[in-house]
């Protein structure tokens, strides 16, 4: 099975294509240009370059966020339009558990901590710790603040690797914590796509309209109408 | 300073963009589609991806080997043609050192071990450890054999961490010598063209006249040759 994945939730863009559990290509692109105007053209020369084309593709995959709403907006909307076009599955992941999977090298015991930066003061952030070569899932997707993710951390006691573009902001939040931990290296740091079609490996299909973004807090319109409406 | 990088060393295929040591871009294929169709469209979809072309480029590097020598020809010819047409430097660089950059997570003290399968009975190697962040050499590029590598191997008594397209092929050709090596995951084991740009970025520039392939051994046919002339 050919699972197409789209990751956009952050600065970074990417593209990849899964065959039936191995990479066959990736496209990754860190630049600063719009998510607009990159995703998918990155997706379609990349299915160019295999002598492929959407129609080969049996999964449209998207990390479904958190992250920024923009591009996860952006990402979703690809995927959406791409399957509903071609009558095909998608499946939405969350962005945290897609970027665990740089974590893959970690050894079991080790604490990977994915985290991006959702400003506010806070992180959006989860806990997984690889098993058999998957990320298994220690919490829920949050927004959590750094004094929060300390006290929990602390509290467990084993060594943290930390994933993300907002890895190192939360590795010197931590810090600040005196809680030392591994910051990844830069080309295992930033979310990939290849970790959303890893992900939506494992998980049910969904149909079209059954993919939503997923953001986890209010956007910053929605909360400026609600405090003008019902003060803070 | 824009280096662009290209690796076409054996079956998978990439190209990046490191901008001041950071890595803007980055297309990998492991599609089995000879690098003579793919390489080039490959960095030119990525370049105009970028809203830039092959004469935004300041450096032109390339894995200019060991490997498949027809898979070294077509990136060490790639590059030479772009770079006398644009009158810019280039830099090639060992494809075992710009492989040992996938091992950049490993800690202080753990040995990189690059390979790649060289047929007959072989390994293209080299080993490294990371020190400040990059790899330093341990040995110079070589073909090698399983029992031979394994001894050398054996006497070190320090962690193994195999990468490359031959990682697989080394991790069970020692694990027969009772060597055991921790297999790099598959998404940080096959050599990249990030690697080529960081390990280009250390090195001295060169004109395109000084640019050549690294066999390491004599290609099949002079092989045969020899034998045919000289004897075996």
């Amino acid at each position: 099975m050919k699972i197409l994945g789209f990751e956009s939730s952050a600065k970074s863009a990417s593209v990849a294509l899964l065959e039936n559990g191995v990479l066959l290509a990736q496209s990754f692109q860190n630049s600063g240009l719009t998510h607009s105007r990159t995703l998918l053209p990155m997706a379609e020369d990349m299915l160019k370059n295999l002598d492929m084309d959407f129609g080969d593709v049996d999964l449209f995959a998207v990390a479904h966020g958190p992250g920024s709403f923009t591009g996860v907006r952006i990402g979703v909307s690809a995927v959406k339009g791409l399957a509903w076009a071609l009558d095909k599955p998608v499946c939405g992941v969350s962005t945290l558990e897609a970027m665990a999977y740089n974590g893959i090298a970690a050894p079991e015991g080790v604490i990977i901590c994915c985290a991006m930066d959702a400003r506010r003061g806070q992180f959006y952030n989860a806990l997984f710790e690889m098993e058999g070569g998957k990320p298994r899932r220690l919490c829920e997707d949050r927004a959590i603040s750094p004094s929060e993710l300390a006290e929990e951390i602390k509290n467990l006691k084993k060594s943290i690797f930390t994933v993300g573009d907002g890895a190192a902001l939360c590795y010197n939040a931590l810090d600040n914590f005196e809680i030392k931990t591994i910051l990844a290296p830069e080309p295992m740091r930033f979310q990939s796509a290849w970790g959303v079609c890893m992900a939506a490996a494992d998980r049910p299909q969904q149909t079209v309209h059954e993919l939503l973004p997923v953001y986890l807090r209010l956007s910053q319109a929605e909360r400026e109408r609600q405090e003008r409406v019902f003060g803070k």
